[in-house]
């Protein structure tokens, strides 16, 4: 019984007792190893996932390059949207970045949720707040350097940076690893000193 | 009659005839002059808007600094989106580079549009779009320098871009006005060279 994505869901709406006793039965529940590819970038996106616990990382191959589009961090629920909706190939992986458990619902199941309206409310909602943290996030990119950017990540997920490989946050920063390096090891000094 | 709002829709879903015959009636027609002030940081966002001609931008103050977060190109919706659906202060601006003819909904008549399906699948399908855009934006700016990102700006969208004030596109690059000129001119030289 996936209780946590109800308490997820209830976060954002008041959901009745009967919509959850259809939503629940629904999805299953998948474990992945840490660094396990979730989504492999090229393939359809078969599943919309509820991320009961673990790290997970978005990326995508840029001209030879791994570039690391997103993190997400349990509670939450994600899928590569346009291939999900579309049943179309994905631009973008998904990878475990930590030993990982699931809720996963398939494409038809999904399309039967859709006939719930509180899902439907659920959706908008959850939409919303993941429009207005990529909002944030592009704001932030622009109006701070890579060092800004990476000590308000620090201030706000400490436990959560320090599970991430340095290659990663630095794609993710938009910056080379080595200059991540030298951040990191200035902050460190200034601490320090 | 706002003609260019049915085809816009039409781009996104198919529009029956008798609903775009409730929608048109709820939309009022504006214009405001090149530099005017469409939404003031810090003001409620009373209405839903379709861009039908002109170029506006998103800006909001970020430590003292005018910082343009996104242009917005006719034809196309916008609206201050948190503030627009909460009825709360905007954390946005939102002001016209050029005349600018929009149709505009206010907060309740555009509630009661929510109750037309056609419309529902419509403002998805569009949010999508947008969402798609953002993610975009996000991932190139990590990706590419803020040379790169001009250049690539420049090969899209060559007439919008010469409308745009050097400032506003050095903010939305996130680059120093000083920077974006020097890119401006070496582009311009090796061009010439």
């Amino acid at each position: 019984m996936p209780e946590p994505l109800k308490d997820f869901i209830s976060n954002f709406i008041t959901l009745p007792e009967g919509d959850w006793e259809i939503i629940q039965k629904k999805f299953n529940r998948e474990v992945f190893k840490k660094n396990e590819i979730i989504l492999e970038e090229g393939k359809i996106c078969r599943y919309f996932y509820f991320l009961e616990r673990g790290l997970i990382r978005f990326y995508c191959n840029v001209e030879g390059n791994d570039i690391t589009k997103m993190f997400c961090v349990a509670p939450y629920c994600f899928t590569s949207k346009v291939s999900f909706r579309n049943q179309s190939a994905a631009g973008e992986g998904i990878q475990a970045l930590t030993e990982t458990i699931v809720w996963k619902i398939d494409y038809t199941q999904y399309k039967n949720l859709e006939k719930i309206n509180s899902w439907n409310v659920f959706m908008r909602s959850l939409l919303n707040d993941i429009q207005e943290f990529m909002d944030n996030r592009l704001l932030e990119s622009k109006v701070y350097t890579a060092e800004e950017n990476y000590k308000n990540l620090m201030k706000r997920y400490p436990g959560i940076m320090a599970k991430i490989p340095l290659k990663h946050l630095a794609s993710f920063l938009g910056v080379a690893p080595q200059s991540l390096s030298r951040i990191r090891n200035n902050l460190y000094k200034n601490e320090r000193s």
